[in-house]
């Protein structure tokens, strides 16, 4: 537990005060992303010099990891997502260095093909449910390919089945949901296993529809009661639905962001069909960068340490800013967050029509927060209230004075107490827009 | 020059019996992919231990290459692309390990979205010209996305012109072309400065009309008397053309093949056009391999520097097919190839109806050609007369077994000589298949 050494101050004046400090200080902090911080990124020092040049990179069938070929990723690299992931090494495909690129070029496949020999999207009416708050990302690809985005509520056990079954079961354009099952971006929640099992028992309308279950937090445990996912491909299995199942994840919040190994895993046949695609679309992914992660990581339990040291990195940041709202924000009236055993992101939920204004007073001190309703299909959230918190990137000092800022931003707006004519309280996001 | 220490046989049954002495040792070489040798990838040891663990891969704006970040690639990676082709660092987008996959995602670009606010090609009828014999992993592409491939003869000159401006100033389906410009594969010709400006003055009747500009073997010489190839960029930029063309190239075949670097380039209304596409499907290429590549090559120098050390792998075994064909197969009826000054390949044409049975008979005896029809648009090579030879993979002594083997089977289906009850002689290709 850390200490913080200043207090929150209670009044509004105080508030404002100190939220005056901090403009005129010329603070530049950037909090809007998940992004590791670079004590993080040092517990991969070893990958810069791997796989070395006395590597022979060479597999056991004789295949050299420095020439073409073997589109669907090194064997070992496959063998490993797989048991991150709970399937067979030959349901996964392990690509370059972005799941958010292999999503992309899913929903591209189907646009352009249709899904194991449907229709193609493009030119048909489809539309995908989005659990929201979710990842900006996923929505923003199903914008790009003008994909009709469905807000579905989430709560501490998931997405609203209810709702989620009632789309699926009985429209036929409902041709998929984006899933951060572990972990939730942004609320931290993971699905129940009632959840996972209405999910894997799901009798889509559409032959095509699929479920796309980003398991991007799939080790990313910040507590000692981590939360349990349970399988959702051996649960689909059971139900004859594997086909319904996309799965990703990757090593980008394990190794190096951007300079990670993404991986696609999914039933035999949805895996034939990615590769037939693949195979027109690249010679193969670079394979070298996956025998560089398996010289450092060569299994589960090597996965487990490094991640048992990102953890030591990031829980004293989630609980200073678990213990900074506490301080300062609790008992406000229509003020919460939630508390997640792991992942990147605390989400706070402020009264309706709140969230822009305190992002927009926390940019204008120096502060850059995940734009307003960027958690929401089209940048929009309805009650403009959700607020997504990424803790990791700054120092344990930098986040102290932002969490100390963001409060100040957060009860001035709650107050809607008028102190710079530069601040546009009533604007909204108009456009979705991707940032940086 | 390599001296080859058995003669070419000069009777046919000197070849017969020659061939059934191949096909009962048992051997076993693959001559079907313009694959750098062993030797030629130990040239870029160095990379296996880059950046090194006491690189701080920081940027000197302080952007750190192991976190996320930069869509456009690394500055100084998009500066020595410019250098390369010859535009400025502004019009390149540095990517992942395939310039294959960028042509991919560009064609898939336009279409899902059309090209620069043209209409999506998707449900478009959309052509492409196709000079041929070509590249295999081109026509891949278009075949994919059920563009129309219309074959475009193509001489020493490059591409018949007279019939590529016919085409594409009068048909506005016609929306695209595939080019390798220089060291064409598999003819290994340059395009002539008459013909680049040809291409430069293009009025295209399509306004979504662009070159696909593959410029794979753009420092890839072979001899002290290389080919120049004409700026098409510049060229197209006095004509006001800049924004038809597209141009690719990559480090696959001056570092590791899949584990390079890739590019595209193009004018600023393409590039932003390209970068709507990139901003939704990554949050960025991996830099660190891109900061790798520039530890080991960074500026044009020491890439000219590496590009002489495989041409002294590569040019003895250029050397090696010549003087064999020479020796083995010069003054037959109909028999010609190319005498390429870079590049990865010789091309071979025979009499009409020969090539798929000389591969055949290839096969038969374990040596793996590129399938006969791979190099034109469908895998069908109308005369059925032309071989990709692609001599960089075997080492010298395989490669003079191959050639050895490769006359006999070329001199044997010439004579329409029987003498195998299991190779199918009049067997012509169905089917496209992308050779793995």
């Amino acid at each position: 537990m850390v200490r913080r050494e200043t207090k929150i101050m209670q009044t509004i004046e105080q508030c404002k005060e100190k939220y005056e400090h901090y403009k005129a200080s010329g603070l530049k902090l950037d909090m809007s992303r998940g992004k590791p911080a670079v004590d993080q990124l040092d517990l991969s020092r070893a990958l810069l010099s791997l796989p070395g040049q006395d590597d022979g990179c060479l597999l056991e069938n004789g295949v050299d990891c420095r020439n073409y070929g073997l589109p669907a990723g090194l064997p070992a690299m496959r063998a490993l997502f797989a048991e991150i992931l709970g399937v067979q090494p030959e349901n996964v495909i392990a690509g370059g260095n972005s799941s958010l690129n292999m999503m992309f070029d899913t929903v591209a496949q189907a646009f352009s093909k249709g899904i194991c020999g449907g229709r193609p999207w493009c030119g048909e009416k489809v539309k995908f449910l989005c659990p929201a708050p979710g990842y900006d990302r996923h929505f923003g690809i199903t914008e790009y390919f003008g994909i009709e985005m469905i807000n579905i509520p989430i709560g501490a056990d998931g997405p609203d089945m209810d709702i989620v079954e009632r789309y699926v079961e009985n429209d036929a354009s409902v041709k998929g949901i984006w899933c951060v099952p572990k972990y939730s971006n942004p609320t931290g929640i993971t699905y129940s296993d009632e959840t996972v099992r209405r999910f894997a028992r799901l009798k889509p309308k559409a032959d095509d529809f699929r479920i796309f279950w980003d398991n991007s937090y799939v080790l990313h445990d910040i507590s000692n009661t981590p939360d349990t996912l349970l399988n959702l491909y051996d649960e689909a299995e059971k139900c004859g639905n594997a086909d319904i199942v996309f799965l990703f994840t990757s090593t980008s919040k394990i190794t190096f962001p951007g300079a990670g190994v993404a991986c696609v895993a999914a039933s035999p046949k949805n895996v034939e069909w990615l590769l037939s695609r693949i195979q027109y679309q690249t010679i193969g992914p670079d394979k070298l960068n996956q025998l560089r992660h398996l010289r450092m990581l060569p299994d589960l339990e090597a996965v487990r340490a490094q991640m048992a040291r990102h953890r030591a990195i990031i829980q004293p940041k989630f609980e200073m800013v678990l213990s900074a709202f506490e301080d300062g924000l609790k008992g406000l009236s229509g003020v919460s967050w939630t508390k997640p055993n792991g992942g990147y992101f605390i989400s706070l939920d402020l009264p309706r029509g709140c969230a822009s204004r305190a992002v927009a007073l926390a940019k204008e001190a120096g502060l850059v927060l995940t734009p307003a309703g960027a958690t929401f299909p089209y940048g929009r959230d309805p009650e403009d209230a959700n607020i997504r918190v990424a803790p990791t990137y700054p120092s344990l000092p930098e986040l102290e004075k932002a969490l100390e800022l963001m409060i100040c931003c957060v009860r001035l707006a709650l107050n809607k107490i008028e102190f710079s004519d530069s601040v546009n309280f009533g604007q909204r996001l108009q456009k979705y827009q991707i940032p940086t």
